[in-house]
Protein backbone atom coordinates (compact mmCIF):
# COMPACT_ATOMS: atom_id res chain seq x y z
CA UNK A 1 0.00 0.00 0.00
CA UNK A 2 0.99 3.28 -1.19
CA UNK A 3 -0.86 5.35 1.17
CA UNK A 4 -1.66 4.17 5.15
CA UNK A 5 -5.06 5.32 6.39
CA UNK A 6 -4.71 8.38 8.24
CA UNK A 7 -4.39 8.43 12.04
CA UNK A 8 -3.88 11.59 13.80
CA UNK A 9 -0.41 11.48 15.17
CA UNK A 10 0.38 8.93 13.68
CA UNK A 11 4.03 9.11 11.31
CA UNK A 12 5.38 5.84 9.53
CA UNK A 13 8.74 4.38 8.58
CA UNK A 14 10.29 1.79 7.27
CA UNK A 15 13.05 -0.17 9.37
CA UNK A 16 15.24 -3.08 8.16
CA UNK A 17 15.42 -5.75 10.62
CA UNK A 18 16.35 -9.47 10.69
CA UNK A 19 16.47 -8.99 6.96
CA UNK A 20 13.39 -7.30 5.91
CA UNK A 21 11.47 -3.79 5.74
CA UNK A 22 9.06 -3.66 8.30
CA UNK A 23 6.68 -0.50 8.33
CA UNK A 24 6.12 0.82 11.95
CA UNK A 25 3.17 2.93 12.43
CA UNK A 26 4.11 4.99 15.51
CA UNK A 27 2.54 7.47 17.88
CA UNK A 28 3.23 9.38 20.82
CA UNK A 29 7.17 9.21 20.43
CA UNK A 30 8.47 10.69 23.33
CA UNK A 31 5.67 11.19 25.80
CA UNK A 32 6.48 7.88 27.39
CA UNK A 33 8.17 4.14 27.70
CA UNK A 34 7.55 2.36 24.31
CA UNK A 35 4.87 -0.15 23.91
CA UNK A 36 4.54 -2.19 20.88
CA UNK A 37 1.51 -3.65 19.98
CA UNK A 38 1.16 -6.76 17.69
CA UNK A 39 -1.88 -7.72 15.31
CA UNK A 40 -3.69 -10.26 14.48
CA UNK A 41 -5.49 -11.90 11.60
CA UNK A 42 -6.81 -10.41 8.96
CA UNK A 43 -5.50 -7.54 10.91
CA UNK A 44 -2.51 -4.72 10.75
CA UNK A 45 -1.22 -1.84 12.69
CA UNK A 46 -4.62 -0.34 11.80
CA UNK A 47 -6.76 -1.97 14.03
CA UNK A 48 -4.77 -0.31 17.02
CA UNK A 49 -6.06 3.16 15.99
CA UNK A 50 -8.50 3.36 18.41
CA UNK A 51 -5.87 3.35 20.95
CA UNK A 52 -3.70 6.11 19.62
CA UNK A 53 -5.86 8.69 20.73
CA UNK A 54 -6.64 7.18 24.00
CA UNK A 55 -2.70 6.15 25.09
CA UNK A 56 -0.07 8.37 22.78
CA UNK A 57 -0.34 10.99 25.32
CA UNK A 58 1.65 8.74 27.81
CA UNK A 59 2.83 5.99 25.80
CA UNK A 60 5.41 5.57 23.13
CA UNK A 61 3.21 3.17 20.85
CA UNK A 62 4.61 1.44 17.74
CA UNK A 63 2.58 -0.56 16.10
CA UNK A 64 4.65 -2.67 13.43
CA UNK A 65 2.76 -4.48 10.25
CA UNK A 66 3.62 -8.20 11.10
CA UNK A 67 5.59 -10.25 8.01
CA UNK A 68 3.33 -10.85 5.08
CA UNK A 69 1.25 -7.92 6.29
CA UNK A 70 -0.11 -4.68 6.14
CA UNK A 71 3.40 -2.49 4.36
CA UNK A 72 5.81 -4.68 5.64
CA UNK A 73 7.94 -6.93 3.51
CA UNK A 74 6.57 -10.57 2.10
CA UNK A 75 10.48 -12.34 1.46
CA UNK A 76 9.17 -14.92 -0.44
CA UNK A 77 6.66 -14.82 -3.86
CA UNK A 78 2.95 -16.60 -3.35
CA UNK A 79 3.02 -19.45 -0.75
CA UNK A 80 5.60 -19.92 1.89
CA UNK A 81 5.58 -21.70 5.32
CA UNK A 82 8.61 -19.57 6.63
CA UNK A 83 6.70 -17.56 8.42
CA UNK A 84 6.47 -18.91 12.24
CA UNK A 85 6.29 -17.68 15.08
CA UNK A 86 9.91 -18.20 15.67
CA UNK A 87 10.58 -16.23 12.52
CA UNK A 88 8.00 -12.72 13.47
CA UNK A 89 9.34 -12.93 17.34
CA UNK A 90 12.97 -12.46 15.85
CA UNK A 91 11.39 -10.15 13.39
CA UNK A 92 9.78 -7.97 16.73
CA UNK A 93 13.51 -7.91 18.87
CA UNK A 94 15.42 -6.96 15.97
CA UNK A 95 12.88 -4.38 15.40
CA UNK A 96 12.90 -3.22 19.02
CA UNK A 97 16.99 -3.45 18.36
CA UNK A 98 17.37 -1.36 16.02
CA UNK A 99 14.47 1.33 17.46
CA UNK A 100 17.46 0.94 20.23
CA UNK A 101 14.89 0.07 22.97
CA UNK A 102 15.83 -1.50 26.01
CA UNK A 103 12.98 -2.50 27.18
CA UNK A 104 9.26 -2.56 25.67
CA UNK A 105 6.14 -3.33 26.78
CA UNK A 106 4.40 -5.76 24.53
CA UNK A 107 0.56 -5.58 23.85
CA UNK A 108 -0.85 -8.48 21.40
CA UNK A 109 -3.94 -10.66 20.21
CA UNK A 110 -4.55 -13.78 18.11
CA UNK A 111 -1.20 -14.10 15.83
CA UNK A 112 0.57 -11.54 18.07
CA UNK A 113 -0.11 -13.36 21.41
CA UNK A 114 1.59 -16.57 19.70
CA UNK A 115 5.03 -14.16 18.50
CA UNK A 116 5.42 -12.26 22.03
CA UNK A 117 5.08 -16.22 23.65
CA UNK A 118 8.17 -16.92 21.98
CA UNK A 119 9.39 -13.40 22.41
CA UNK A 120 8.85 -13.97 25.72
CA UNK A 121 11.15 -16.54 26.47
CA UNK A 122 13.56 -15.11 24.00
CA UNK A 123 14.52 -12.06 25.43
CA UNK A 124 12.21 -11.84 28.96
CA UNK A 125 14.76 -9.18 30.13
CA UNK A 126 13.83 -6.41 26.62
CA UNK A 127 10.17 -7.12 27.70
CA UNK A 128 8.29 -5.22 31.11
CA UNK A 129 4.87 -7.46 30.25
CA UNK A 130 2.76 -8.87 28.58
CA UNK A 131 -0.41 -7.65 27.87
CA UNK A 132 -2.92 -9.63 25.65
CA UNK A 133 -6.29 -9.54 23.91
CA UNK A 134 -7.19 -13.07 23.72
CA UNK A 135 -4.57 -15.07 23.59
CA UNK A 136 -3.76 -18.55 22.18
CA UNK A 137 -1.98 -20.62 24.54
CA UNK A 138 -1.03 -24.23 24.22
CA UNK A 139 -4.10 -24.95 26.93
CA UNK A 140 -6.74 -25.09 24.50
CA UNK A 141 -5.03 -28.05 23.01
CA UNK A 142 -7.59 -30.86 22.10
CA UNK A 143 -10.27 -28.38 22.22
CA UNK A 144 -9.29 -26.43 18.93
CA UNK A 145 -10.43 -29.45 17.38
CA UNK A 146 -13.43 -30.47 19.07
CA UNK A 147 -17.00 -31.49 16.48
CA UNK A 148 -18.73 -28.47 17.72
CA UNK A 149 -15.92 -26.11 17.40
CA UNK A 150 -15.07 -27.35 13.63
CA UNK A 151 -17.35 -24.50 12.21
CA UNK A 152 -15.23 -21.77 13.94
CA UNK A 153 -11.75 -23.10 12.56
CA UNK A 154 -12.58 -24.60 9.02
CA UNK A 155 -10.65 -20.85 7.89
CA UNK A 156 -7.33 -22.18 9.30
CA UNK A 157 -7.22 -25.16 6.62
CA UNK A 158 -9.41 -22.97 3.62
CA UNK A 159 -6.45 -20.19 4.30
CA UNK A 160 -3.99 -22.61 3.71
CA UNK A 161 -5.19 -23.48 -0.17
CA UNK A 162 -2.59 -22.96 -2.25
CA UNK A 163 -5.86 -21.19 -4.68
CA UNK A 164 -7.41 -19.80 -1.75
CA UNK A 165 -5.89 -16.05 -2.36
CA UNK A 166 -6.72 -16.01 -6.17
CA UNK A 167 -10.46 -17.13 -4.76
CA UNK A 168 -10.69 -14.58 -1.99
CA UNK A 169 -8.76 -11.83 -4.65
CA UNK A 170 -10.59 -12.89 -7.54
CA UNK A 171 -12.25 -9.28 -7.08
CA UNK A 172 -12.63 -6.63 -4.99
CA UNK A 173 -16.63 -7.92 -4.20
CA UNK A 174 -15.39 -11.37 -3.38
CA UNK A 175 -12.70 -9.88 -0.58
CA UNK A 176 -15.47 -7.59 0.86
CA UNK A 177 -17.25 -10.57 1.51
CA UNK A 178 -14.47 -13.11 3.03
CA UNK A 179 -13.47 -9.92 5.47
CA UNK A 180 -16.96 -8.27 5.98
CA UNK A 181 -18.02 -11.91 6.91
CA UNK A 182 -14.73 -12.99 8.78
CA UNK A 183 -14.61 -9.49 11.26
CA UNK A 184 -18.94 -9.41 11.69
CA UNK A 185 -18.52 -12.79 12.87
CA UNK A 186 -15.70 -12.60 15.34
CA UNK A 187 -16.74 -9.29 16.66
CA UNK A 188 -20.08 -9.12 19.26
CA UNK A 189 -21.55 -6.57 16.96
CA UNK A 190 -21.72 -7.65 13.65
CA UNK A 191 -21.50 -4.00 12.32
CA UNK A 192 -18.77 -3.40 14.82
CA UNK A 193 -16.37 -2.96 11.71
CA UNK A 194 -18.68 -1.55 9.47
CA UNK A 195 -16.95 2.38 9.82
CA UNK A 196 -13.41 0.86 8.52
CA UNK A 197 -14.53 -2.37 6.44
CA UNK A 198 -13.14 -0.30 2.76
CA UNK A 199 -9.94 0.01 4.58
CA UNK A 200 -9.48 -3.63 5.96
CA UNK A 201 -10.30 -4.44 1.93
CA UNK A 202 -7.86 -1.64 0.61
CA UNK A 203 -5.14 -3.81 2.25
CA UNK A 204 -6.05 -7.11 1.79
CA UNK A 205 -6.34 -5.92 -2.15
CA UNK A 206 -2.74 -4.86 -1.96
CA UNK A 207 -0.53 -6.72 -3.80
CA UNK A 208 0.60 -9.63 -2.11
CA UNK A 209 -1.24 -9.04 1.27
CA UNK A 210 -3.81 -11.97 0.73
CA UNK A 211 -1.33 -14.50 0.39
CA UNK A 212 1.04 -12.76 3.03
CA UNK A 213 -1.81 -13.06 6.03
CA UNK A 214 -2.67 -16.81 4.79
CA UNK A 215 0.94 -17.62 4.86
CA UNK A 216 0.60 -17.25 8.62
CA UNK A 217 -1.92 -20.51 8.57
CA UNK A 218 0.46 -22.54 6.23
CA UNK A 219 3.42 -21.27 8.27
CA UNK A 220 1.82 -22.47 12.13
CA UNK A 221 -0.15 -25.71 10.23
CA UNK A 222 2.39 -27.51 12.40
CA UNK A 223 2.47 -26.85 15.19
CA UNK A 224 -1.45 -25.97 15.82
CA UNK A 225 -1.78 -30.27 14.93
CA UNK A 226 1.50 -30.85 17.45
CA UNK A 227 -1.15 -28.60 19.99
CA UNK A 228 -4.65 -30.65 18.66
CA UNK A 229 -3.10 -33.95 19.21
CA UNK A 230 -1.54 -33.08 22.61
CA UNK A 231 1.67 -33.36 21.19
CA UNK A 232 2.95 -29.92 21.64
CA UNK A 233 6.19 -29.45 23.91
CA UNK A 234 5.76 -28.67 26.94
CA UNK A 235 7.27 -25.62 27.82
CA UNK A 236 7.61 -23.86 31.30
CA UNK A 237 5.72 -21.04 32.25
CA UNK A 238 6.43 -17.66 31.64
CA UNK A 239 7.45 -15.50 34.51
CA UNK A 240 6.76 -11.91 33.36
CA UNK A 241 3.87 -9.96 34.58
CA UNK A 242 0.92 -10.94 32.18
CA UNK A 243 -2.60 -9.61 32.27
CA UNK A 244 -5.23 -11.10 29.68
CA UNK A 245 -8.34 -9.27 28.46
CA UNK A 246 -10.35 -11.46 26.99
CA UNK A 247 -13.45 -11.21 24.66
CA UNK A 248 -16.49 -13.04 25.84
CA UNK A 249 -17.78 -13.12 22.77
CA UNK A 250 -15.20 -14.37 20.50
CA UNK A 251 -16.29 -17.17 18.77
CA UNK A 252 -13.15 -18.76 17.71
CA UNK A 253 -10.56 -18.12 20.34
CA UNK A 254 -13.36 -18.89 23.62
CA UNK A 255 -12.88 -16.97 26.94
CA UNK A 256 -13.81 -20.35 28.50
CA UNK A 257 -10.59 -21.33 27.58
CA UNK A 258 -8.52 -18.99 30.19
CA UNK A 259 -9.20 -21.75 32.87
CA UNK A 260 -5.98 -22.90 32.09
CA UNK A 261 -4.11 -20.08 30.69
CA UNK A 262 -2.29 -19.90 34.09
CA UNK A 263 -0.43 -23.50 32.92
CA UNK A 264 1.63 -20.96 30.55
CA UNK A 265 1.95 -17.65 32.66
CA UNK A 266 3.06 -17.89 36.35
CA UNK A 267 2.11 -14.35 36.93
CA UNK A 268 -1.18 -13.65 35.12
CA UNK A 269 -4.25 -11.39 35.63
CA UNK A 270 -7.08 -12.81 33.60
CA UNK A 271 -10.20 -10.48 33.07
CA UNK A 272 -13.07 -11.32 30.77
CA UNK A 273 -14.32 -8.00 28.48
CA UNK A 274 -18.08 -8.87 28.86
CA UNK A 275 -19.37 -6.21 26.00
CA UNK A 276 -16.77 -7.48 23.08
CA UNK A 277 -15.74 -10.49 21.04
CA UNK A 278 -12.03 -11.19 19.23
CA UNK A 279 -11.34 -7.35 19.11
CA UNK A 280 -11.21 -5.97 22.27
CA UNK A 281 -8.52 -3.59 20.94
CA UNK A 282 -11.13 -1.97 18.57
CA UNK A 283 -14.06 -3.02 19.70
CA UNK A 284 -13.83 -2.17 23.44
CA UNK A 285 -11.11 0.82 22.99
CA UNK A 286 -12.01 2.60 26.37
CA UNK A 287 -11.63 -0.31 28.61
CA UNK A 288 -8.51 -1.66 26.58
CA UNK A 289 -6.50 1.18 26.92
CA UNK A 290 -7.51 1.97 30.55
CA UNK A 291 -6.15 -2.12 31.37
CA UNK A 292 -2.54 -1.48 28.85
CA UNK A 293 -2.05 2.01 31.34
CA UNK A 294 -2.71 0.51 34.35
CA UNK A 295 -0.52 -2.11 33.48
CA UNK A 296 2.55 -0.22 32.15
CA UNK A 297 2.16 1.88 35.22
CA UNK A 298 0.98 5.16 33.90
CA UNK A 299 -2.93 4.91 35.03
CA UNK A 300 -5.78 7.33 33.23
CA UNK B 1 -30.31 -24.25 -16.43
CA UNK B 2 -32.39 -24.13 -19.67
CA UNK B 3 -29.80 -26.30 -21.49
CA UNK B 4 -28.83 -29.76 -20.05
CA UNK B 5 -24.86 -30.45 -20.97
CA UNK B 6 -25.46 -32.90 -24.44
CA UNK B 7 -24.97 -36.45 -23.96
CA UNK B 8 -25.57 -39.21 -27.03
CA UNK B 9 -29.12 -41.20 -26.05
CA UNK B 10 -29.71 -39.06 -23.16
CA UNK B 11 -33.76 -37.76 -23.04
CA UNK B 12 -34.76 -35.33 -20.62
CA UNK B 13 -37.85 -35.19 -18.23
CA UNK B 14 -39.23 -33.70 -15.38
CA UNK B 15 -41.03 -35.44 -12.57
CA UNK B 16 -43.06 -34.31 -10.07
CA UNK B 17 -42.93 -35.92 -6.75
CA UNK B 18 -43.10 -35.52 -3.38
CA UNK B 19 -43.87 -31.77 -3.83
CA UNK B 20 -41.14 -30.81 -6.03
CA UNK B 21 -40.12 -31.06 -10.20
CA UNK B 22 -37.39 -33.34 -10.03
CA UNK B 23 -35.32 -33.17 -13.13
CA UNK B 24 -34.24 -36.64 -14.69
CA UNK B 25 -31.63 -37.69 -17.50
CA UNK B 26 -32.20 -41.05 -18.36
CA UNK B 27 -30.82 -43.55 -20.90
CA UNK B 28 -31.49 -46.90 -22.34
CA UNK B 29 -34.92 -47.17 -21.63
CA UNK B 30 -36.52 -50.52 -22.83
CA UNK B 31 -33.02 -52.02 -22.86
CA UNK B 32 -32.88 -53.72 -19.80
CA UNK B 33 -34.01 -52.84 -16.12
CA UNK B 34 -34.27 -50.10 -14.09
CA UNK B 35 -30.88 -48.18 -11.86
CA UNK B 36 -31.18 -45.59 -10.81
CA UNK B 37 -28.19 -43.61 -9.81
CA UNK B 38 -27.44 -40.67 -7.33
CA UNK B 39 -24.64 -38.34 -7.46
CA UNK B 40 -22.92 -36.27 -4.87
CA UNK B 41 -21.58 -33.23 -4.69
CA UNK B 42 -20.18 -30.95 -6.51
CA UNK B 43 -21.90 -32.65 -8.99
CA UNK B 44 -25.47 -33.42 -10.89
CA UNK B 45 -26.28 -35.96 -13.25
CA UNK B 46 -24.10 -35.00 -15.75
CA UNK B 47 -21.30 -36.64 -13.60
CA UNK B 48 -22.63 -39.80 -14.75
CA UNK B 49 -22.23 -39.21 -18.33
CA UNK B 50 -19.38 -41.54 -19.09
CA UNK B 51 -21.31 -44.49 -18.03
CA UNK B 52 -24.32 -43.67 -20.38
CA UNK B 53 -22.71 -45.73 -23.51
CA UNK B 54 -21.06 -47.93 -21.46
CA UNK B 55 -24.80 -49.13 -19.26
CA UNK B 56 -27.36 -47.75 -21.64
CA UNK B 57 -27.26 -51.33 -23.95
CA UNK B 58 -28.89 -53.47 -20.83
CA UNK B 59 -29.76 -50.98 -18.46
CA UNK B 60 -32.72 -47.90 -17.72
CA UNK B 61 -30.10 -45.56 -16.34
CA UNK B 62 -31.69 -42.85 -14.24
CA UNK B 63 -30.35 -39.88 -13.08
CA UNK B 64 -31.94 -37.60 -11.20
CA UNK B 65 -30.85 -34.54 -10.34
CA UNK B 66 -31.33 -34.43 -6.33
CA UNK B 67 -32.93 -31.43 -4.53
CA UNK B 68 -31.67 -28.15 -4.66
CA UNK B 69 -29.05 -29.52 -7.29
CA UNK B 70 -28.77 -29.00 -11.45
CA UNK B 71 -32.25 -28.85 -12.74
CA UNK B 72 -34.08 -30.36 -9.80
CA UNK B 73 -37.02 -27.66 -8.31
CA UNK B 74 -35.14 -25.78 -5.10
CA UNK B 75 -38.08 -25.41 -2.87
CA UNK B 76 -37.19 -22.30 -0.66
CA UNK B 77 -35.45 -19.43 -0.82
CA UNK B 78 -32.33 -19.02 -0.02
CA UNK B 79 -30.31 -21.09 3.14
CA UNK B 80 -32.58 -24.03 4.11
CA UNK B 81 -31.95 -26.93 6.42
CA UNK B 82 -34.05 -29.31 4.84
CA UNK B 83 -32.57 -31.00 2.54
CA UNK B 84 -32.08 -34.09 4.74
CA UNK B 85 -31.01 -37.55 3.92
CA UNK B 86 -34.34 -38.34 4.94
CA UNK B 87 -36.18 -36.21 2.61
CA UNK B 88 -34.10 -36.78 -0.47
CA UNK B 89 -34.96 -40.50 -0.21
CA UNK B 90 -38.58 -39.72 0.24
CA UNK B 91 -37.92 -37.75 -2.91
CA UNK B 92 -36.16 -40.62 -4.83
CA UNK B 93 -38.98 -43.16 -3.50
CA UNK B 94 -41.59 -41.07 -4.98
CA UNK B 95 -40.21 -40.51 -8.36
CA UNK B 96 -39.47 -44.31 -8.46
CA UNK B 97 -43.31 -44.34 -7.71
CA UNK B 98 -43.97 -41.62 -10.38
CA UNK B 99 -42.30 -43.58 -12.95
CA UNK B 100 -43.63 -46.45 -12.32
CA UNK B 101 -40.68 -48.76 -11.23
CA UNK B 102 -41.44 -51.44 -8.92
CA UNK B 103 -37.80 -52.21 -8.11
CA UNK B 104 -34.76 -50.66 -9.47
CA UNK B 105 -30.65 -51.13 -8.58
CA UNK B 106 -29.15 -48.10 -6.81
CA UNK B 107 -25.36 -46.60 -7.46
CA UNK B 108 -24.60 -43.92 -5.79
CA UNK B 109 -21.96 -41.98 -4.46
CA UNK B 110 -21.02 -39.31 -1.66
CA UNK B 111 -24.17 -37.26 -0.91
CA UNK B 112 -26.33 -39.73 -2.91
CA UNK B 113 -24.46 -42.61 -0.65
CA UNK B 114 -26.52 -41.34 2.71
CA UNK B 115 -29.57 -41.24 0.63
CA UNK B 116 -29.15 -44.77 -0.42
CA UNK B 117 -28.91 -46.11 3.07
CA UNK B 118 -31.76 -44.07 4.38
CA UNK B 119 -34.11 -45.43 1.13
CA UNK B 120 -32.72 -48.86 1.73
CA UNK B 121 -33.87 -48.88 5.10
CA UNK B 122 -37.45 -47.58 4.22
CA UNK B 123 -38.14 -49.62 1.22
CA UNK B 124 -35.97 -52.93 0.90
CA UNK B 125 -38.28 -54.35 -1.22
CA UNK B 126 -38.27 -51.91 -4.44
CA UNK B 127 -34.16 -52.11 -4.47
CA UNK B 128 -32.87 -55.05 -6.25
CA UNK B 129 -29.40 -53.56 -4.63
CA UNK B 130 -27.26 -51.07 -3.86
CA UNK B 131 -23.61 -50.04 -5.72
CA UNK B 132 -21.77 -47.40 -4.09
CA UNK B 133 -18.74 -45.13 -5.18
CA UNK B 134 -17.14 -44.09 -2.05
CA UNK B 135 -19.88 -44.56 0.72
CA UNK B 136 -19.94 -42.04 3.47
CA UNK B 137 -21.07 -44.99 5.98
CA UNK B 138 -21.21 -44.39 10.23
CA UNK B 139 -18.33 -46.46 10.90
CA UNK B 140 -16.32 -43.42 9.59
CA UNK B 141 -16.82 -41.67 13.43
CA UNK B 142 -14.80 -39.55 15.12
CA UNK B 143 -12.40 -40.26 12.25
CA UNK B 144 -14.12 -37.48 10.17
CA UNK B 145 -12.47 -34.56 12.82
CA UNK B 146 -8.68 -36.39 13.71
CA UNK B 147 -6.53 -33.39 13.73
CA UNK B 148 -4.77 -34.99 10.47
CA UNK B 149 -8.09 -34.31 8.48
CA UNK B 150 -8.87 -30.98 9.11
CA UNK B 151 -7.55 -29.88 6.02
CA UNK B 152 -9.71 -31.56 4.16
CA UNK B 153 -13.24 -31.69 5.89
CA UNK B 154 -13.02 -27.53 6.16
CA UNK B 155 -15.68 -27.02 3.15
CA UNK B 156 -17.81 -28.86 5.24
CA UNK B 157 -18.05 -25.73 7.28
CA UNK B 158 -17.77 -23.18 5.02
CA UNK B 159 -20.50 -24.55 2.36
CA UNK B 160 -22.89 -23.93 5.61
CA UNK B 161 -21.89 -20.18 6.40
CA UNK B 162 -24.58 -17.77 5.25
CA UNK B 163 -21.97 -16.14 2.82
CA UNK B 164 -20.60 -18.42 0.90
CA UNK B 165 -22.77 -18.67 -2.23
CA UNK B 166 -22.53 -15.20 -2.20
CA UNK B 167 -18.05 -15.71 -2.30
CA UNK B 168 -18.25 -18.61 -4.68
CA UNK B 169 -20.44 -16.88 -6.68
CA UNK B 170 -19.56 -13.16 -7.07
CA UNK B 171 -18.11 -14.10 -10.15
CA UNK B 172 -17.83 -17.04 -13.31
CA UNK B 173 -14.21 -17.06 -12.41
CA UNK B 174 -14.51 -17.29 -8.46
CA UNK B 175 -16.83 -19.95 -9.10
CA UNK B 176 -14.36 -21.38 -11.52
CA UNK B 177 -11.87 -21.01 -9.41
CA UNK B 178 -13.66 -22.86 -6.34
CA UNK B 179 -15.00 -26.25 -8.14
CA UNK B 180 -11.69 -26.73 -10.34
CA UNK B 181 -9.79 -26.71 -6.94
CA UNK B 182 -12.63 -29.17 -4.92
CA UNK B 183 -12.85 -31.29 -8.39
CA UNK B 184 -8.74 -31.28 -8.85
CA UNK B 185 -8.07 -32.16 -4.98
CA UNK B 186 -10.67 -34.98 -5.01
CA UNK B 187 -9.52 -36.41 -7.99
CA UNK B 188 -6.47 -38.88 -8.68
CA UNK B 189 -5.66 -36.81 -11.53
CA UNK B 190 -5.56 -33.15 -10.98
CA UNK B 191 -6.68 -32.77 -14.75
CA UNK B 192 -9.23 -35.55 -14.43
CA UNK B 193 -11.98 -33.07 -14.93
CA UNK B 194 -10.65 -30.68 -17.34
CA UNK B 195 -12.46 -31.55 -20.42
CA UNK B 196 -15.69 -30.73 -17.97
CA UNK B 197 -15.01 -27.71 -15.94
CA UNK B 198 -16.41 -25.13 -17.94
CA UNK B 199 -19.95 -27.86 -18.07
CA UNK B 200 -19.46 -27.72 -14.28
CA UNK B 201 -19.64 -23.80 -13.82
CA UNK B 202 -22.00 -23.19 -16.26
CA UNK B 203 -24.09 -25.67 -13.49
CA UNK B 204 -23.38 -24.29 -10.65
CA UNK B 205 -23.49 -20.37 -11.78
CA UNK B 206 -27.24 -21.03 -12.35
CA UNK B 207 -29.66 -19.58 -10.06
CA UNK B 208 -29.76 -20.96 -6.65
CA UNK B 209 -27.50 -24.08 -7.63
CA UNK B 210 -24.85 -22.89 -5.64
CA UNK B 211 -27.02 -22.26 -1.92
CA UNK B 212 -29.02 -25.45 -3.28
CA UNK B 213 -25.65 -27.60 -3.20
CA UNK B 214 -24.59 -26.13 0.41
CA UNK B 215 -27.92 -26.71 1.65
CA UNK B 216 -26.67 -30.22 1.76
CA UNK B 217 -24.22 -29.06 4.32
CA UNK B 218 -26.44 -27.13 6.32
CA UNK B 219 -29.33 -29.84 6.49
CA UNK B 220 -26.56 -32.81 7.24
CA UNK B 221 -24.63 -30.93 10.13
CA UNK B 222 -27.31 -31.92 12.96
CA UNK B 223 -26.16 -35.86 11.49
CA UNK B 224 -22.48 -34.89 11.08
CA UNK B 225 -21.68 -34.09 14.35
CA UNK B 226 -23.51 -36.48 16.08
CA UNK B 227 -21.08 -38.91 14.19
CA UNK B 228 -18.21 -37.42 14.87
CA UNK B 229 -19.25 -37.56 18.31
CA UNK B 230 -19.63 -41.02 18.66
CA UNK B 231 -23.41 -40.08 19.31
CA UNK B 232 -25.35 -41.46 15.90
CA UNK B 233 -28.06 -43.85 16.65
CA UNK B 234 -26.85 -47.49 16.25
CA UNK B 235 -28.85 -48.64 13.44
CA UNK B 236 -28.84 -52.53 12.07
CA UNK B 237 -27.06 -53.25 9.11
CA UNK B 238 -28.55 -53.33 5.94
CA UNK B 239 -29.54 -56.63 4.60
CA UNK B 240 -29.73 -56.02 1.33
CA UNK B 241 -27.08 -57.17 -1.93
CA UNK B 242 -24.26 -54.24 -1.86
CA UNK B 243 -20.89 -53.81 -3.54
CA UNK B 244 -18.18 -50.73 -2.99
CA UNK B 245 -15.73 -50.13 -5.41
CA UNK B 246 -13.49 -47.04 -3.50
CA UNK B 247 -10.88 -45.20 -4.88
CA UNK B 248 -7.96 -45.45 -3.77
CA UNK B 249 -6.72 -41.85 -3.49
CA UNK B 250 -10.20 -40.23 -2.47
CA UNK B 251 -8.50 -37.56 -0.08
CA UNK B 252 -11.64 -36.76 1.92
CA UNK B 253 -13.80 -40.05 2.20
CA UNK B 254 -10.77 -42.53 2.17
CA UNK B 255 -10.55 -46.27 1.36
CA UNK B 256 -8.96 -47.26 4.75
CA UNK B 257 -12.18 -46.64 5.79
CA UNK B 258 -13.79 -49.45 4.60
CA UNK B 259 -11.95 -51.56 7.69
CA UNK B 260 -15.27 -51.14 8.88
CA UNK B 261 -18.04 -50.78 6.50
CA UNK B 262 -19.39 -54.35 7.23
CA UNK B 263 -21.15 -53.11 10.53
CA UNK B 264 -23.37 -51.56 8.65
CA UNK B 265 -23.80 -53.96 5.39
CA UNK B 266 -24.54 -57.69 6.23
CA UNK B 267 -23.67 -58.62 2.63
CA UNK B 268 -21.27 -56.38 1.03
CA UNK B 269 -18.24 -56.72 -1.40
CA UNK B 270 -15.73 -54.70 -0.79
CA UNK B 271 -13.03 -53.22 -3.39
CA UNK B 272 -10.72 -50.83 -4.30
CA UNK B 273 -10.38 -48.85 -7.11
CA UNK B 274 -6.40 -48.15 -7.33
CA UNK B 275 -6.62 -45.65 -10.16
CA UNK B 276 -9.06 -43.33 -8.93
CA UNK B 277 -10.11 -40.70 -5.98
CA UNK B 278 -13.38 -39.64 -5.51
CA UNK B 279 -15.36 -39.98 -8.48
CA UNK B 280 -14.56 -43.44 -9.46
CA UNK B 281 -17.58 -43.35 -11.96
CA UNK B 282 -15.91 -40.49 -13.66
CA UNK B 283 -12.06 -41.29 -13.27
CA UNK B 284 -12.59 -44.99 -13.71
CA UNK B 285 -15.81 -45.43 -15.84
CA UNK B 286 -14.99 -48.82 -17.16
CA UNK B 287 -14.16 -50.35 -14.39
CA UNK B 288 -17.33 -48.78 -12.78
CA UNK B 289 -19.57 -50.05 -16.05
CA UNK B 290 -18.33 -53.37 -15.75
CA UNK B 291 -19.01 -53.91 -11.87
CA UNK B 292 -22.38 -52.14 -11.63
CA UNK B 293 -23.14 -54.68 -14.75
CA UNK B 294 -22.23 -57.10 -13.09
CA UNK B 295 -23.72 -56.68 -9.45
CA UNK B 296 -26.78 -56.21 -11.67
CA UNK B 297 -26.93 -59.40 -12.71
CA UNK B 298 -26.12 -58.00 -16.58
CA UNK B 299 -22.23 -58.67 -17.26
CA UNK B 300 -20.23 -57.08 -20.37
Amino acid sequence: MNEHPPVDGVTHSVVKANGIDIHVARAGEGSGPPVVLLHGWPEFWYVYHKLVPRLSDRFDLIMPDLRGFGATEKPYAGRSDQNTAQVMAEDLLALADQLGLERFGLVSHDVGSLISQVAARLAPAHIDGLFFFNCVHPGIGRRWAEPEHLAEIWYQSFNQKPWAAELVGSSREACRIYFASMLAHWAKDDHAFDADLEIFVDNFMAPGNLQGGFNWYVSAHAARMAVMKGEAPSLPPIDLPTHVLWGRHDPVIKAEWTDNIGESFRDIIVEIAEDAGHFVHYEAPDLAAKRIAAFFGRPT
